[in-house]
């Protein structure tokens, strides 16, 4: 955790019982994987995705709402995330997570394997304890699926010289969308909120996850290396071809040819030289506005719901987070 | 699927059924791990959880029992096993499993990691389709986290030269024998059969697990390459040392010490020396008298469950897979 969330306190205290409800969650006799594990959840992830979950909730009824429910159920949420970020950390060979090592750099992949499916035990087990008998049992275990599909389908367009928008967004759609829309609707459903706000959730989580998602696809082209505490330009050496390049490439794909046919080879410099280009053929202005019309879809919808606390609070977030610019 | 069944033609027709259950759930979009999958459900593995698992619900009430529940039931508990072997074989590094290319030699190490976590995926989605509401949840969740920290162990002992005898069945307890104990009681419990014969059921399953994973071990320095199907004397190699090495240790330290400290660095020369002590300590006997002593103990309960074709076809299962000498 860190002071993003100074601004929202009732959330910043419900974020810090989530994570300590994860560091007891995570306690094994293994201690070199209950250390690696301790130092992800408080690495300075943001936690986005139980904040939108505590938002919501903080839209339905309080009479409605169990307090240890609620934390545990964003504790899943939270548990379900990092699960999936250990597994993609050995899948992009990543030496840099958050800042910090990550798990499959510093303890090697065989030990990142099991630390992300004793992170999905953790899941299972969470639900388990908080919705057996609900239809949400269902709901998550497609949630899981369609994500990890979506990191299939990323992994699967690697290196695709002719990507298209529509290869983009039905992996953003998975890997990011579902659990951002997924913790929106459980906010709402475990929060009491009616099945209205609940439907409105749903969507306005896919547009926050999708939005969120171009975001931060846009950071590889624009960041440094410290502010984005992450290589730069990593997404592009490592094939994974984002909104910015394949808006630019839709305008000149002749100029990008001769790099991306080098796939896994391409050199700093080329690298360099393509993100240049994405710069100069407007894909990362262009995917900015494509990021800005998909967050007003959400603003709009946030609009929507009944007056409180929490929609304001769910209006200064999603601003603050989609209009960042470092 | 194999000829293994041929003498239960009931069990056969079952699992053919529960096979072709995991080849539609195993359905996606990627083609490659679709096929990958199809592939491993077909490989010849024996199945031999769901059979335990189907020969306790056959000691249950017919009348009490669903048709399709068992065998999707069935399926997941196969499905929570290949995804353990599938990322078991990226911990192991093997090229070989039943006789075929394992998908992490075949296809790397980053799908076989998505395609584990997909199997886990499917698992949860069958649970959620057959027990949600009940206390199976939990356990099922209990159990995957058992059967993880006993995989987790396993790494932890690797190359331990002072391995005990509580190291490794404190390993097998948990990576073998948690998962035959649950297909056990969930055969007794889905099939309708009484509390006693559920508690009877998990004992029989976790005593038959320790005694599978012992003869498991025992072929490592019996069998060639041609009937084990996968590289002899893999586990001393990659430091996993189980319990004929261990017993033969308990009688001369001194003599393994050398080779042992090498570690990893044991060369094929070493390890062969190492396993011809093994035997010439009588390792694998007492190992084999070790194994036959819990599959006693098995059977005796056996031997207390009403009888039944199911029951008869349970000993001679049992006789027959724990007291081969292949």
């Amino acid at each position: 955790m860190n002071d993003f969330w100074k601004e929202f306190p009732i959330i910043q205290q419900q974020l810090n019982e989530t994570c300590e409800l994860i560091k007891h969650q995570v306690k094994i006799r293994n201690k070199e994987i209950e250390t690696a594990l301790i130092e992800l959840t408080y690495s300075g992830g943001k936690l986005l995705r139980p904040a939108f979950f505590f938002l919501f909730a903080q839209i339905g009824d309080e009479q409605k709402q169990e307090h240890e429910q609620l934390i545990k159920i964003a504790a899943s949420i939270e548990i379900l995330h990092m699960a999936t970020l250990v597994h993609d950390d050995i899948i992009d060979d990543s030496p840099l997570r958050r800042g910090t090592t990550t798990i499959q750099a510093r303890y090697g992949k065989d030990i990142a394997v099991y630390t992300g499916d004793l992170l999905f035990t953790e899941f299972f087990e969470l639900l388990a304890d908080t919705m057996n008998g609900s239809d949400f049992l269902h709901k998550n275990a497609s949630a899981m699926k369609r994500l990890l599909l979506g990191e299939l389908d990323q992994m699967h367009t690697r290196y695709k010289k002719d990507m298209t928008i529509f290869d983009y967004l039905r992996s953003v759609n998975g890997k990011t969308a579902e659990l951002f829309s997924l913790s929106c609707l459980e906010g709402a459903h475990f929060g009491g909120a009616s099945t209205e706000v609940q439907r409105l959730a749903t969507r306005i989580g896919r547009h926050i996850g999708i939005a969120f998602q171009v975001y931060d696809d846009i950071l590889d082209y624009t960041a440094d290396v410290k502010t984005l505490k992450k290589p730069v330009l990593e997404d592009l050496a490592q094939g994974v071809y984002t909104l910015p390049l394949i808006l630019a490439m839709q305008k000149a794909p002749a100029r990008f040819s001769t790099y991306l046919e080098k796939g896994a080879d391409i050199t700093d410099a080329q690298a360099t030289e393509t993100a240049k280009m994405v710069h100069e053929l407007d894909g990362v202005n262009d995917a900015k506005a494509f990021a800005k019309r998909v967050t007003q879809k959400a603003l709009t919808d946030i609009e929507k719901l009944p007056d409180c606390l929490g929609k304001e609070q769910l209006t200064l977030l999603t601003e603050l987070l989609l209009q960042r610019s470092y």
